[in-house]
C-alpha cells in the first residue's frame, strides 16, 4: 500500500495547528516534509503578537515551504457603509502581507449579515472584490472566495454553494478571481462534481482544503473532523479537483477544541498519517 | 397595525410544545383560536406514552382543529436492506395512523447514512417513496419530502435543497408525492423564490413549516428561535409560498431547549403574538 499523495502536496493552515507560533508552525511542517503553511493573520501581525510580514517571509524561505495562501480577508457585507469601506481596506493590507509573504492566494471570507437581504449582500461582495482585484493582480495575487457551509449563511457568507460561487466567478471575470473548496463546506452539494469540473475548466481552482464531517457535530466552529473521522470521501473530492486541472497543495484546515487540546506533536503525526492513508483503500462513502 | 394572517391559519406542531399531551395540546390551542395542530407520531403511541390514534381523533375532532400534518415518517436511508424494509413497513403505519387521525399529509424526513454515497441514498429514497405513494392515495393522504438543512446531510436527510426535492418529485411524478418547505431548512438557498415557484406550479407545495434562524446557533439540533428571534424574513417566506399557489396553514415547529423550559402557557402565548406580528411591518431581512 502506497500513499496516493506524497507529502509534498500537503500543506497546513496554521489555525489547524494553533498551539504553536509561526516559527514552530514552519520548523515541525518542515521537518516532517510537508510541502506548504497556509497562514493565518494573526501570526503576521504584531499587534496580536505576531512576527513582521517580512519576518514571516524569512522564517518560510528558511524551511522552504510554500504559502498557498494568507487566510483571511472580507467579510465585505454590511449595512453600514463605513464598515464595508473598513473590509475593503483591510483587504488591501492583507493583500500587501501575502506579498510579503510569499503567499499565492488570499481566502477570501466573504461575510453575512443578519439585516441584510442575501441578494443583496452577495453583490456587496461583487463590488468588494472588483475594488480589489486590481490591486491583487499587481501583486502577482489571487483572490479565493471561499464558499462556506449554509450553517454559516446568516453571519460569515452569503456565498454557500459552489454552483453560486462559480456563477459570482462568471460574472466578476476577473483572472485574479477564483475559489477555494473546502471539502468541509460542500461536500453535502448536489451536482458537486459538475461545479467542480466547472470550476477547473474556468481555470478557477486556486485551494481545496480538506478536513471532514463528524456526523455528531458538538459544535457548529470548532467541532471539525480530521480526515478519516467522519463520512466525506475526501480522496474522491480531491481527485476531482485534480481532474479538473488542479494542481497544487491540499490545505488541512481543521478547527477543533478536542485536537487542539492535545499534544501538538503528536497531533502533527496523525494529521500525517490520515493524509498518507487518503485514498489508499476503496471507499464505500460519500461522494 | 392588523395581522396579516388571522389566527386559523395557525397550525402548531405538537413538538413545539412538548411538554404537553396531546389533550393538553388541542385544548390550548383551540383555547387560543387555532387552526390546526401537526402531530407528532410519540403522542399517538401508546408505548411511547401516547393515546391511541382512535382516542386522538375523538379529542381532535373534538377541538375542532385540522390536522395538516403527521410527523414524521421515513429514515430509508441504510446500507442494510432489512433496515430499508423495516422502514417502508413503519410508513405504512405511519399512513395508517394518519388516515386514522385524519391528517391531511405524513412529513417524511427522508434519511441518510454516514456510509452510503448521498446520490445512492436519494435512489433508496425514490424507491421507498414510490412504494408507499400508492398506499397513501388509498388512504387519501399526501406524502411530503421535507428537504433539511445541508447540516444534516450526514444522518437526517440526503435532500437538502429546495431544488433537489423538486427534481426528485418530478422523478417520482406520483400526484400525492409532494414537499413540507421548512424555512429553516431553506432560507439560505440560491434561487429559492424560482424553486417555491417551481414547486407551486406543479401543485406539490403540501406543507409550509415556519420558526427563524439565530445566528448564535448554541446546538444544532434545538436550538432553533421562534419568529422573530432570527435573521429570517418569514413574511415574505409565507408570501411567496401563497403567490405559488399554497392555501393552506402555516405550521410553527420549534425546537428549542429554552423554550421548553419556559411555562408552557407563556410560551403559547408568545407564539401567538410573533404570529399575529408576522409581516405587519415593513422588513429589512433576508429574502
Amino acid at each position: 500500500m502506497t500513499a496516493a499523495w506524497p507529502m509534498n502536496k500537503l500543506a497546513i493552515h496554521t489555525r489547524t495547528t494553533r498551539n504553536w507560533d509561526l516559527r514552530s508552525c514552519c520548523a515541525k511542517y518542515q521537518q516532517a516534509g510537508i510541502g506548504g503553511v497556509s497562514v493565518w493573520r494573526e501570526l503576521i501581525d504584531p499587534a496580536q503578537g505576531g512576527v513582521s510580514p517580512d519576518e514571516a517571509r524569512r522564517i518560510i524561505v528558511d524551511a522552504g515551504l510554500v504559502v498557498p495562501a494568507l487566510v483571511r480577508a472580507g467579510f465585505f457585507v454590511s449595512a453600514d457603509t463605513d464598515e464595508r469601506t473598513a473590509a475593503i481596506d483591510d483587504a488591501r493590507v492583507a493583500i500587501r502581507d501575502a506579498q510579503a509573504i510569499g503567499a499565492e492566494q488570499i481566502v477570501l471570507v466573504v461575510g453575512a449579515s443578519p439585516g441584510v437581504p442575501l441578494e443583496h449582500a452577495r453583490s456587496m461582495v461583487c463590488d468588494a472584490v472588483v475594488a480589489i482585484a486590481d490591486d491583487a493582480a499587481q501583486a502577482n495575487l489571487r483572490l479565493a472566495i471561499e464558499p462556506l457551509h449554509p450553517m454559516y449563511a446568516s453571519d460569515r457568507s452569503c456565498i454557500n454553494t459552489l454552483a453560486n460561487a462559480n456563477d459570482i466567478c462568471a460574472q466578476i471575470a476577473h483572472p485574479q478571481v477564483g475559489v477555494a473548496l473546502d471539502v468541509y463546506h460542500l461536500w453535502w452539494e448536489p451536482g458537486l462534481a459538475t461545479q467542480i469540473m466547472r470550476a477547473g475548466q474556468a481555470g478557477r481552482i486556486f485551494g481545496v482544503h480538506i478536513c471532514d464531517w463528524k456526523t455528531t457535530l458538538s459544535d457548529p466552529l470548532n467541532d471539525r473532523g480530521l480526515m478519516g473521522d467522519g463520512c466525506i470521501d475526501i480522496a474522491n473530492f480531491m481527485r476531482s479537483t485534480e481532474a479538473a486541472g488542479f494542481d497544487g497543495m491540499f490545505e488541512v484546515e481543521v478547527f477543533s477544541e478536542s485536537y487542539w487540546a492535545m499534544d501538538p506533536d503528536q497531533y502533527l503525526a496523525l494529521i500525517i498519517d490520515r493524509f498518507s492513508n487518503l485514498g489508499t483503500n476503496p471507499s464505500l462513502l460519500n461522494d
